[in-house]
C-alpha cells in the first residue's frame, strides 16, 4: 500500500491531535462506569476498558465533530457512549460465543461469569442511552437507538446465518452491517449532528463510518485465515473451528465442486471437524483465491470510504480519517 | 382485606377502562417486535408476550398519563416502551439465573439458547430506545434510562449479595428497588411527565409506583415460601434451591441461634442442601414468624401507594390504582 510501517501509525496520530479530547473522554468514562452500589460492575468493566483497544470508535466521533467546526462539550458524551455500546457488545458477544480470550486477555466471561457479563453489558448499555439523554439531542438518541437495534438485528441473524451455507455474500454483507459497520457509521454521523453540520457532509459522515467498518470487519475476517497470531492476538482458524460463514469461505462454497462441498458440509454444518480439516480448508481458500478476493472486497469499501470522506471540506483530520481508511486494509498487504 | 374474589379484580377493571388504549400497545409491540431480517427474534418474542402476563406495567403508564388528562398519543408508546424492557429483563434474568419455567411455560434459553435470549433481549431494549425517541421528550428518555441503569445495578447487586448471609434488610430493599419497583416507578412517573402534569402529581405517581413494585416483589417472594403452586406457577422452595436470600429468610437469619445459623450457611452460603432441608427451613421461618413479619412489611408499603396516590384528584383511575395496592397484597392474605 505504499505506507510507511515505520512512521506514526495514522489513529496514533489522530489520537495525537485529538488528545485533550480523548482524555476527557477517558475520564468521563472512569466517572460513569462506577456503581455505588454493585462493585463488580466497575471490575469487569475495568478489566475490559483497561485492557485497552485503539479506542477506534470513540475517537471518529470526536474527528467528525471537530472536523465540522464544533467547540461544544456533548461530542465527549457522544464518545464515552460509543464506547459503552461496544464495551456492552463485547461482553455480550463473549458470553454468545463462549470465547475465553479477547485482546490477549482472558475474557470477562471467564473470570468471572456469563451472569456478570450479561448484567454488566446491561448496565452499560443503559449507561449509554444516560450518557446521550444529557447532550439534550433527540436526533442523537434516534441515530444510536437505531444503530443499537441493527446491530442485535446483525448478532441475531449471525446466529441463525452461521453454519448455513446458503449464506451467501448479500447475507454476509447485512450481517457485517449490523455486527460492525453501524456502529462506525452511527459515531461517525453523531459527531456531525451534534455539530449541526450541512446534512450532506452528515451524509458523507456516515457513508465514511459504514464502508470503513466494513472494510475492517471483513479484513478482520480474512485475519482469521492468514493472521500472525502474535500480531493480531488471534489464533488462525478460530471461525472455521466456530463454524463461521465469512466471507473467505463464502466465497470458497460458491466455486466448489461436489466433493468440496461435501467437505464444507461436513465441518461448517455439521460441524464434524477431524485433524487435518483446517489445513484442507485452507488449501480451497488458496485453490479458489478467495483470500485475495476477500482483500480486494474490503478495498473496494476503504476507496467508498475514502471517496465520501473526500467530499468534505479540506481539514488535517480529514486526510487522517482518509489515512485510516488506507491503513485499516494496510494490514492484510 | 375485605376484598370480593368473586367480583372483578381491580387489574383487570383497570384493563377495561384502558381497553381501547391496551389495544393500540398491543399493536404497536407487535409491530415494533418484528424484524426484517431475523425472524429468530419475533419468534422468541412471541413466545414471551404471548405468554400473557397481567401487562401490569405498560397499564400503569396507561393509567397515570389518563388520570393527568393526557389526551395526545405518546402514552402508547411510553407503554409499550414499558413492556419491551420488562421483556428484555426477563430474557436476561432467565439466562442469569438458568431457569426453565417461566409462566408456566418452558423459558426462550430452554427452548432456543442462551445465544438468542440474550441478543434478543438486547434487541427489544434497544427497540424500546427507539420507541421513546419517537415521544420527542428528553425527560421521559432520562427518566426510563435512569430507570434502566437502575434495574441492571439491582441485578448485579443481587448476583453478588446473594449467597452471603451478611445481607441485611437494607441490602434486599436496594436489590428489590432495583430488580422490580424501578421499572415501576418509572412506568408511573412518565405517564405523569408526558401529560405534563403538576410536579407535585409526578412524584406522588413515582412514589406510588416504587412502593407498589416494593410491595409487589415482597408479596413474589413470600409466595416462593407459601405459593400454591397451581395458583402461581411457582413451585415451593425455589428461592431457597436457587440460594436467594429474600425477605423471609433475612429476617430468620437476624433472628437464628448458632445451630440455625449454622444450617442457613450449610444450605445457602455453602450449597449444601439434603433432603428434609426445605422442610426445615419453613419450619424455622414458622419458628420466627418471618412469613407473617415479611407479610406485614409488604401492607406497610400498600399504605404507601395508597397514601401517594390518594394526593391526585378524584379519578375513576385513581380509586381503581388504589384496589391495585390492595390487591397486590391480598395474594398472600
Amino acid at each position: 500500500m505504499g505506507l510507511d510501517h515505520a512512521a506514526t501509525k495514522p489513529h496514533e496520530a489522530l489520537s495525537a491531535v485529538l488528545a485533550d479530547d480523548m482524555a476527557a473522554v477517558n475520564d468521563l468514562i472512569q466517572d460513569r462506569m462506577a456503581s455505588e452500589h454493585a462493585p463488580r460492575i466497575p471490575e469487569v468493566t475495568a478489566h475490559l476498558v483497561g485492557a485497552g483497544g485503539k479506542r477506534l470508535r470513540p475517537m471518529l466521533t470526536l474527528a467528525a465533530a471537530k472536523l465540522c467546526g464544533y467547540d461544544g462539550p456533548y461530542h465527549v458524551h457522544l464518545a464515552a457512549t460509543v464506547e459503552f455500546i461496544h464495551t456492552a457488545t463485547l461482553l455480550h458477544d463473549d458470553v454468545v460465543d463462549e470465547s475465553t480470550q479477547r485482546r490477549g486477555r482472558p475474557t470477562a466471561n471467564l473470570l468471572w461469569d456469563n451472569k456478570s457479563s450479561v448484567l454488566v453489558g446491561d448496565y452499560l448499555f443503559s449507561r449509554s442511552f444516560q450518557l446521550m439523554t444529557e447532550t439534550g439531542s433527540i436526533d442523537v438518541l434516534r441515530i444510536l437507538s437505531n444503530a443499537s437495534a441493527t446491530i442485535a438485528e446483525g448478532e441475531v441473524l449471525q446466529l441463525t446465518a452461521a453454519q448455513d451455507l446458503r449464506t451467501d455474500e448479500s447475507v454476509y454483507l447485512q450481517v457485517v452491517r449490523g455486527k460492525t459497520a453501524a456502529l462506525f457509521s452511527a459515531a461517525t454521523e453523531v459527531g456531525g449532528v451534534i455539530a449541526d453540520a450541512d446534512p450532506a457532509h452528515v451524509q458523507a459522515l456516515y457513508d465514511y463510518g459504514d464502508a470503513l467498518g466494513i472494510a475492517f470487519q471483513i479484513v478482520d475476517d480474512l485475519l482469521d485465515y492468514q493472521g500472525d497470531t502474535k500480531a493480531t492476538g488471534k489464533n488462525v482458524g478460530d471461525d472455521f473451528r466456530e463454524r463461521k460463514l465469512t466471507l473467505p469461505v463464502i466465497k470458497a462454497v460458491a466455486k466448489a465442486d461436489d466433493t468440496e462441498r461435501a467437505f464444507w458440509v461436513k465441518t461448517i454444518e455439521k460441524g464434524k471437524q477431524d485433524e487435518g480439516d483446517l489445513d484442507h480448508a485452507l488449501s480451497l481458500l488458496n485453490k479458489h483465491d478467495t483470500l485475495e478476493a476477500t482483500r480486494q472486497d474490503a478495498l473496494k469499501w476503504t476507496e467508498k470510504a475514502k471517496a465520501a470522506i473526500a467530499t468534505l471540506p479540506e481539514h488535517k483530520i480529514r486526510s487522517l480519517l482518509s489515512d485510516i481508511a488506507d491503513y485499516v486494509v494496510a494490514r492484510v498487504s
